[in-house]
């Protein structure tokens, strides 16, 4: 259930020797057709790294014949050098497949400002061009694991006889546009390069995009979506963009399950909005509240820390008419305590806010983790 | 060296029974003139807690009488009820001063949600009235600590012959706009409200609304400077705007260095920037970044999560023309690599950040800390 479940792939994931502990560190996707069409969205941060670059030059034409991925370094921030061993990648991984290394995309992840070693990239690709498999999915997935605890892949199976397979990693750095992570689905399904990046976008807007583990946002995100068209069927565009979605979500919910140091996975649903933008940005606001994330941690149902975060945005709103409920009891109503907060039960994992704004008929939900004394040790060691 | 340096003033801080420690919870400031000049900025969180709504329509005029302040609870999000008992309180101190209570403001701190109790406020202000002096400015300071560690006073001394007096609370939600904070500044000189008003604008533009302790603004921030003009003095604006600046300066720094379990002090000047604008979200983009910050507090130079923060600003910058330094090892410059940033030194508490964006000749300074294991341990267990 990964990126080959779909007809028309091959994967392979191998050990290239960049990650110190000798875990599998590259992965690569080959569509074998008979189609090539491709869409990928990227990170919105305006410092972008080099993969990032040449990615969004490669997917210009909808083609794409193969994506190489790396763990064990962003290529970040490394200057014209890094951006040649990004394209010497590519053209490795073209001159092993046979195929152009304009239809290569690349994507890396991991720490940003260290030359990666672009002899252990070609070793890399080498083996891996050997290793291609529709067996081998799960080792793909494998190899594109940072700080993740567990790899996640996902799978969509059409009655129709289509099928939408993906694999992610990301554990950290969750923001939305896009939250830090490397996303990729495939299907063989038939569809156009439009009509996949159509789906795409509409698919990530509402499920990665809302994914806003601690706000902060990546230089190395990206979500690509190819198709193979092997299954022979053309579904309807609402039926494909449907599972799409379906599959995002799936990716997106194991993202933040396994975000770092978390005890806690929470929805911040906000309804009756003047306007969906508006539901989103009261919603993000409380995703990114460290007082309110970790009174969470602590079990602690501290309801005014989601109002104080609800009133430092510009949403549609009257302060004093906005109700609030953590679990299921409602803590706040129209600017007063109402049920007492200690029939709050936070102890299980889930955890379920809700805030109507009282200003209109829209609604978006936002996902968060708390903020633990996990996520502070795993991020203050990472790079050393 | 406290609120009662300045000459014109007598404070009190006493024990009201709201704090369950048993602590001192009351501080009473009163102007005993000859004028009662006064200015006030308030936080721009839309949720305001009951004693901001009184306190902004008892400054419009200008006057203060006296200024009462309580810790142990917000008095926020409590209704109707919530607002009689400010109300009731500042009534309680007009009747004892023998003042109009639209002469006295009114500040809380503490849990946002819970009903303060009117008869212990009432009791803490009789006391509080009795003890009435010069020389009783300390306990007034110490009444109005939360999770402070230290009472924080400060006092400017003009070789003029008149004085700007100080005393502060706040241990964390330091966010500007204003951070966390309750402030009292006094001064002997002879002022208008008006040019109170002016100086006290501009004075907290660059001090208190340049901290970014974690990003979370409260509902009862409050900077209050009152002037009893009884030094007979009347100075420049000029100068009175330096000392009341400093003033301030000095308290921000002390609200930083007592950042609830913080371990580095952080300052982060963003030069060369094309208005004083972007310097700002520069730094605050940076500041509010949980991964950098968790990073120094592993004392690790992590420079990619200040390149990743400034990249989701709209500040004018070429992203490959930004050079990055900490404490004062240029670890960053053109996009690249630039000194090994094993070099850096991060064990003393002060940490400086330098953000060259090379797009024009402004900069600014934005004050943070780091994110501790005492922050999350802090913080996931207040209200309980």
């Amino acid at each position: 259930m990964t990126v080959t479940s779909a007809k028309g792939f091959v994967a392979a994931g191998v050990r290239a020797g960049i990650k110190k502990s000798g875990n599998l560190d590259l992965a690569l996707v080959q569509n074998i057709g008979p189609l090539n069409s491709a869409a990928a969205v990227f990170t919105s941060n305006r410092c972008q790294a080099n993969p990032i670059i040449w990615s969004k030059q490669v997917i210009l034409d909808g083609q794409v014949s193969a994506i190489v991925l790396n763990s064990g370094g962003a290529n970040c921030y490394t200057g014209p050098q890094g951006f040649q061993v990004t394209h010497a990648t590519a053209e490795a991984v073209a001159e092993r497949l046979g195929i152009s290394s304009g239809d290569v995309l690349v994507c890396s992840t991991g720490l940003i400002g260290e030359q990666l070693d672009l002899a252990k990239l070609q070793t890399g690709v080498a083996l891996a061009a050997e290793d291609l498999s529709a067996s081998n999915g799960q080792l793909a997935a494998e190899a594109i694991m940072t700080t993740d605890s567990v790899s996640k892949t996902t799978v969509f199976s059409s009655p129709g006889g289509w099928t939408v397979g993906g694999m992610a990693k990301g554990a950290g750095m969750l923001a939305p546009g896009l939250a830090t992570m490397l996303v990729v689905i495939t299907t063989d399904a038939i569809a156009t390069s439009e009509e996949l990046d159509q789906a795409l976008r509409a698919a990530t807007r509402v499920t990665f995009d809302r994914l806003d583990s601690d706000g902060c946002m990546s230089t190395n995100d990206q979500v690509t979506l190819m198709a193979s068209g092997a299954s022979g069927i053309k579904p309807e565009f609402d039926e494909l963009a449907a599972a799409i979605r379906e599959v995002s979500q799936s990716l997106a919910m194991k993202l933040l399950s396994d975000a770092e140091g978390s005890s806690h996975d929470i929805a911040i649903r906000v309804s009756k909005a003047a306007s969906e933008e508006d539901a989103v940005s009261v919603g993000r606001s409380v995703a990114r509240n460290n007082l309110f994330k970790a009174a969470i941690y602590g079990n602690d149902p501290n309801w005014g820390r989601i109002l104080a975060a609800v009133g430092v945005t510009d949403a549609a709103f009257d302060p004093y008419d906005i109700d609030v409920s953590i679990n299921g009891v409602s803590v706040s109503r129209k600017g007063m305590p109402d049920q007492s907060r200690d029939l709050v039960d936070l102890t299980p994992r889930a955890v379920q806010i809700e805030i109507v704004l009282n200003a209109g008929s829209h609604e978006a939900t936002v996902y968060t983790n708390d903020l633990t004394h996990e996520y502070v040790t795993e991020n203050s060691d990472y790079s050393s």
